[in-house]
């Protein structure tokens, strides 16, 4: 293993690529992914109804330090961004300089929670209004600021993952795993 | 729904992303999509290790008929070749007109149950040179012949998803599902 490890925390409607598609290139990095689901449940239902079982309750991990935080969009966004569990995570690992990532409509969970105000970041364009006014909103299809990783949707989640491997680890683990998955062809 | 439907055929070590992504997908475009293991498992093991729920048992529908049959790569790729009810359900399909899709290293399991033989086609690197000899292979990230979509790994599982859009209703419902991925930005 690299040493590192990456906390995702879902809710039911979390979109499944982005959670998919970052997990797979992370544990592809060697890196510790855990998945874990705001209720505790076994699985999460994804937006497109798939059942992906989790590998932890939230509950039993909520304490746990982890060098990623990532949140996953969908229309799991709204519950996440009224959890006040996700926030303590979230201001704890911020605190402790961790990693903070979050993709799609997921930096409005960043933004309801107060975390990385005033930093680079980017969204799904339906969020941007809410969110603009708190950070320097950009357009790029993902957005590193120091250890904020921020990304636009499903089609850049692959992008995504492989940018939060760079910051984890470094450029040489990004580019093998990318080689591995033929990005860019 | 659209009235179309998909089989994805997985097994254990099946790769999550080029599975989790053209599903995501067609579920976008009101396909209707069953995910079915092998071995009738209630859930596939992927080879980053996320256990996904499958919807059916592969024995309970193996003689339905679907508008296509999907197979993700991953390491599945050498227990699928191999397995007899793929390479029948396979023949079925492709004679009853259906699209046949595989991504990776799974066009090796087109070529071991001799389905499309002749056709254009492409792979993952790592198989190209057991199967180029019976296709006209190209290296194109995803290659649309008729009925027969291909495609080369994780990272044009989006492009391939899309594809298989495309050929299955039109490409208005494609360019439909391309915008709300944000694909390409």
């Amino acid at each position: 293993m690299s040493g590192k490890s990456a906390l995702f925390i879902v809710a039911e409607g979390s979109e499944e690529l982005e959670l998919i598609a970052p997990v797979d290139i992370l544990r592809r990095a060697n890196i510790n992914v855990t998945i874990a689901d705001l209720t505790d449940s076994e699985h999460v239902k994804t937006k497109s109804n798939v059942l992906i079982k989790t590998d932890a309750k939230l509950s039993d991990v909520k304490c746990n330090k982890y060098d990623a935080i990532v949140i996953p969009g969908g229309p799991s966004y709204k519950t996440l961004a009224a959890a006040s569990v996700v926030g303590e995570i979230l201001k704890t690992h911020e605190q402790a300089g961790s990693v903070i990532a979050a993709i799609c409509a997921a930096p409005f969970v960043l933004y309801k929670h107060d975390i990385a105000k005033g930093k680079n970041l980017t969204s799904y364009p339906s969020v941007k209004s809410d969110i603009e006014g708190a950070y320097n909103y950009k357009e790029d299809s993902t957005v590193v600021d120091g250890k904020l990783v921020t990304s636009r949707g499903p089609a850049t989640a692959v992008e995504f993952g492989l940018r939060l491997v760079e910051v984890l680890l470094n450029k040489e683990e990004k580019d093998k795993v990318a080689k591995g998955i033929l990005y860019p062809l």
